[in-house]
């Protein structure tokens, strides 16, 4: 945050958006090279294994996130809508969430459904980017908590470019690929009230710095895994003791 | 940890000892190659930079640590004994801790002291790695917390290797090596009460295992560390934004 921006004036909502757009455009991890070789087609079988393996722990622990978020409101109107998105995540009991749909992409990468929800051979950095998520929204303000899942503003974007990608350079992914389907849906409708909600209760140019800090310290933990993807599994390639390790074969198409 | 363990037999003092030695051979960050790098004079003065600044975070966090490990103990002879550590780091007012020198050899990369200090442009992974210590020692069980310190174990070999090495390529720091002076002598003498802790407090199989699934965890945040101080300075060379950036002269040497 700039320090002088606690002297400065309210931003309008306008405003406030263009600059958390701005975050987004800058540091969202759309931009990430193991993305863009993803989408290039220039990963191999091993190496979406080793993404796919890794980011279920993000995915496991979005419902908590929210539950935290949601144990942190006194705001009954803010719980029911907040309450969604564990639905959408830990499913309903008939239909699958999001978790499971994740796993079944993993599965269809050629991973055992164990394997992944064990978690034994995730990486330790990966685990850390994903841990300081749950303390982000456990220890920082409750706007900080709620701003800092504005990163859904921009995965509608992301999530219709990799699944176009991965349909043309993995076909045999394509039936994996259902998790995203309902992400593009869901993301958007809950960005807008998570949107509309920081511009509301951030009443002070200060409480806007701190919005727009979240935000940034969200992209920094997205950005951190694929980091640490990129080195154990592109370059240099050096995947730490226990972590997953492809095999040979399957690095690369 | 092994779930067999539970119903195996307890380790003698030696044979854990054996277990733990093992962990540290495999996976302290002595194997690291950015260390190697490091010691064998390949590093540029822009990536002993980024080594120091990052590494200050570690350091800074290290007295809290320790006071948290304190905080957890109802042992008034454990409380003096650990007690040192906190005043090795913070100093004691006349002579410098360790803290304090580490901002010296900062210094002797040439970097300003308010800039390391900040740690505003400290790898978020790195920040991530560092408080999952703090989380080790805060949540986990005070066995497993004191069993985390236990790569002091191994940081004297690693400590006069990097002295040497240090001064032979780097001689413009020597100046600023006297952190690691210190730390010869202090590392042993902490280490060896943990270890005698450790191996009493033990009481079952399941606890030896977990010490020695602790003393993994720390060995995975220091090699982590340096995972991503290399993907981001090494190779491909890629700091985050916000991140430190080496002036491009100072890359190489």
């Amino acid at each position: 945050m700039n320090p002088a921006a606690v002297t400065q004036e309210l931003l309008t909502a306008a405003e406030l958006e263009t600059r958390l757009r701005a975050v987004g455009e800058e540091r969202y991890h759309h931009r990430h090279p193991f993305h863009q070789l993803m989408h290039e087609g220039s990963l191999g079988r091993g190496q979406l294994q080793a993404w796919a393996l890794n980011r279920y722990y993000y995915q496991s622990i979005i419902p908590i996130k929210d539950a935290i978020i949601l144990s942190r409101s006194d705001d009954s109107a803010f719980r029911r809508a907040w309450r969604r998105r564990i639905v959408d995540h830990d499913g309903d009991g008939t239909r699958p969430g999001g978790i499971e749909k994740w796993i079944t992409l993993a599965q269809a990468t050629g991973l055992d459904r164990e394997r992944v929800m064990s978690t034994r051979e995730i990486l330790p950095a990966v685990r850390y980017a994903v841990d300081a998520y749950l303390h982000l929204v456990s220890r920082r303000s409750f706007l900080e908590a709620v701003a800092s899942s504005l990163t859904e503003m921009f995965s509608r974007d992301l999530i219709s470019l990799r699944v176009d990608r991965l349909r043309q350079h993995y076909p045999w992914l394509s039936d994996g690929l259902t998790y995203f389907d309902a992400r593009l849906t869901q993301a958007p409708e809950d960005a807008k009230f998570a949107l509309a909600w920081v511009t509301r209760r951030a009443g002070t140019r200060a409480e806007q710095e701190l919005a727009i800090a979240a935000l940034r310290a969200k992209c920094d933990i997205l950005w951190a895994q694929l980091d640490s993807l990129y080195f154990s599994y592109v370059a240099p390639g050096w995947p730490p003791l226990g972590a997953f390790v492809p095999q040979l074969e399957t690095m690369t198409l």
